[in-house]
């Protein structure tokens, strides 16, 4: 009875996904309706669940990234890993036998195209990790979080607003965590960047930047039945924002302080993306969507402005940008390490030295990255070199999640961040298809994103 | 008499260039009015005036930059500097002593507020050379054009769309050149990266940036009477873009193929500029206009898109960006040169590996460049260290003027290239006024922008 009940709320969901959410045109800026919330429904800010001895977890999809993150829990202390769901019995397989290299109990199999519906039903999991492809993150999502868990979702969680509000809504109403699995904004260079911005290293950061560059020529035809290719065939604008935007909107305190407020998109034509289909399909491609590199702007509230680019088709050293720009301090990832604090000039001021204003030299920005090592990175640095995962981002992601579980912590990302550093994949779209008119973005927070002020970590006593 | 015509003349448009060129926004885009050639008057693409033996030029504005290019001058063949003009006598004498060091005549001197006039109508000069501040430019260009002589002007030449539709009609209607100083598209890398470009390095281009990336703190009180701070504090936009677009422009083949079509604009809060006026006036002041960071996108025609980044107002390293992204190749000048060719790995792929596609090494790169070095550079480099500016680029861009000018042969950059690259002025500021709104760029050629097929340099035989 319970399954069948569950089945039917789900099935309403669906629809409701479906559905599109409506826009219309204000004096030339794209306004989307925003949904009510339902009376007595709470917002999800600083909301922290009961803490768990242990957090008990299932794992959905087991393609390319999912065994790695079977390997990466192992490592990590107060976690059971119950359950494991794939399409395909190889990555349960390769699984399993991380499982039991760890001396861990050996998981619970799920094999087939609907079995994910099982495992999160099962009553003895806290936690559903989601790592299929983009089209099913929230589906399964939701249904996960109507069947009582909390959810961790690989990037994009969602590719639609209507997504978006779902997950927002569902998670609000079932007061269950539904999370990103954003690894960059733990990668080494970002969080200790964060922590220099937050201790007021940059003065007051006024233009940010982040992208997702990186040729997947070499990717493409891993991906299951070709997803990845088809949803870019399929679509337009930035599909794949969450790596650029995550670090820089915690940043600016996105929802802790500021919003994001108008966004305006271009692309180029799509050149690449088509020619890699031809050549694999060996047919015509006429009508591949996504340009070869798409450019998003967005300005906040309190007139900060973030830059995104995107960009998977042409040949490009890999780059997330990841730049800040504030009035006293500057900082750089890619394609070097670059850190400049203060207004002083080096040297003499001469009309023909354009070069006034340098970067500290490399020892001193070393010695920077050491001073402002974040605590996140002193608390995990150890494991995470050890364990790896894109040089550690990815264990130190998982060990912060069960880190604030296991302790009834509010979490590092929430449903709120989760909406607004996917909103530019629909967003983005939106303004191309309208000569890049400036749309405005929801308040997903929906009067809630002044309560807290500015971005933090959380710890236990 | 023909004074009295020539200022009644000049009146008429000045009346004309302090109307405002009307727009009105059609389905979210912001549609400015082209002004309407008049019957029987002729575009100025690819034109070229009766070669001259020697090229008589009367310099205006000897301030910064002025006295500079006239020791320029005094290095080139076939010039002769008739005569000097300044606000004050300071910079005529600096510019006199490089006359006569150099052994050249002594210039005729104009000195005060008005005296321009008189430079500009004088006989014996072919063409003068404008180097005032920026409001100054396009006035003085259009009553020496209507003296009968060629023009050309530091960047930006025109601050406004009327300055713009008055310098092309008036350089259409007298048959006189009027061209940008823009120097940056001689400067060793954009030039040799065009080159390769148009050896089809880089596949097709889709993705271009350029910037003007400049903290110019040490800067703002060395202009006359402050007016570079009092411009950026009264307008918001790109108030500089010219550096940025120009080089990129020339590797889109703007004008001759393809042209501009849509723009869109997002600055951030002002911040460092107000400080900066508050200190140096030691008075508040709350209408500082222009942000902190401006980016400015464009799309082509063909699909492809330009990144313009301002900021001269928060430290940074300096830079103009210039990057290029092609369909099979990459190339970009900051922070260090970078050269990517071809679409094929370095290594295995490895999920891992995010760095699959990777620069050439710097010994390949500087071979690189070595062999496509732009046969202007060739033609002008042994002098262009000798005499410098900026690198060399500044002679090589007088030296080239001087070049096609005494063959007779267009030159590098012509009226619709100035138009071109001063627009985003104030179309960015527009679209910024609009909540980001896209604007329609005019094509500046009324029709004839795909005349010719592709950006070329002349050489006489």
């Amino acid at each position: 009875m319970r399954r069948f009940l569950i089945a039917i709320a789900a099935l309403f969901l669906l629809v409701g996904c479906n559905s599109n959410t409506k826009y219309h045109m204000v004096d030339g800026t794209i306004v989307y309706d925003v949904p009510k919330r339902a009376a007595g429904q709470q917002d999800m800010i600083a909301f922290a669940a009961e803490p768990m001895e242990s957090v008990r977890v299932g794992f959905i999809g087991l393609g390319m990234r999912g065994p790695g993150a079977v390997r990466r829990w192992c490592q990590i202390e107060g976690t059971e890993i119950i359950a494991l769901c794939d399409i395909n019995q190889q990555g349960i397989d390769k699984s399993q036998k991380y499982l039991s290299n760890a001396g861990r109990n050996k998981a619970v199999e799920y094999l087939g195209e609907e079995s994910w519906r099982e495992l999160c039903e099962r009553e003895d999991i806290d936690l559903v990790y989601i790592m299929t492809d983009w089209k099913n993150h929230a589906n399964m999502a939701l249904y996960a979080m109507e069947c009582g868990k909390h959810v961790a979702i690989e990037v994009p969680a969602a590719m639609t607003m209507d997504e978006i509000w779902a997950l927002i809504d569902t998670s609000e109403r079932t007061r269950k965590h539904c999370i990103q699995l954003e690894n960059c904004v733990y990668d080494r260079f970002e969080i200790t960047a964060l922590n220099m911005a937050q201790q007021g290293l940059f003065g007051e950061i006024l233009h940010v930047e982040g992208a997702y560059i990186h040729c997947l020529d070499e990717f493409w035809d891993k991906y299951y039945n070709n997803w990845r290719l088809d949803y870019n065939r399929e679509y337009r604008g930035d599909v794949y924002p969450t790596h650029g935007i995550g670090p820089v909107c915690q940043v600016l305190n996105i929802h802790r302080g500021d919003r994001m407020k108008t966004l305006v998109a271009m692309d180029t034509k799509a050149v690449s993306g088509a020619q890699y289909w031809q050549n694999m399909k060996a047919e015509p491609c006429e009508n591949f969507a996504n340009g070869d590199q798409t450019t998003t702007l967005i300005r906040t509230e309190k007139g900060k402005v973030i830059q995104l680019h995107h960009n998977v088709m042409t040949p490009r050293p890999y780059s997330r940008d990841y730049t800040l720009v504030g009035t006293t301090g500057y900082a750089a990832k890619y394609p070097v390490q670059s850190i400049l604090l203060g207004r002083q000039t080096v040297g003499e001021v001469d009309i023909e030295n354009l070069n006034s204003h340098r970067c500290v030299s490399d020892s001193v920005r070393k010695a920077l990255m050491e001073k402002y090592k974040h605590p996140v990175t002193a608390h995990t640095e150890v494991m995470a070199a050890k364990v790896g995962g894109h040089g550690g981002m990815d264990y130190t992601m998982d060990y912060r999640l069960v880190y604030c579980l296991r302790n009834g912590l509010p979490l590092d990302m929430d449903v709120y961040d989760l909406a607004e550093w996917c909103c530019p994949i629909e967003l983005s779209a939106v303004s191309i298809k309208h000569n890049s008119a400036p749309v405005a973005v929801p308040d997903f927070t929906r009067g809630g994103w002044q309560k807290l002020s500015g971005y933090k970590h959380y710890w236990a006593e």
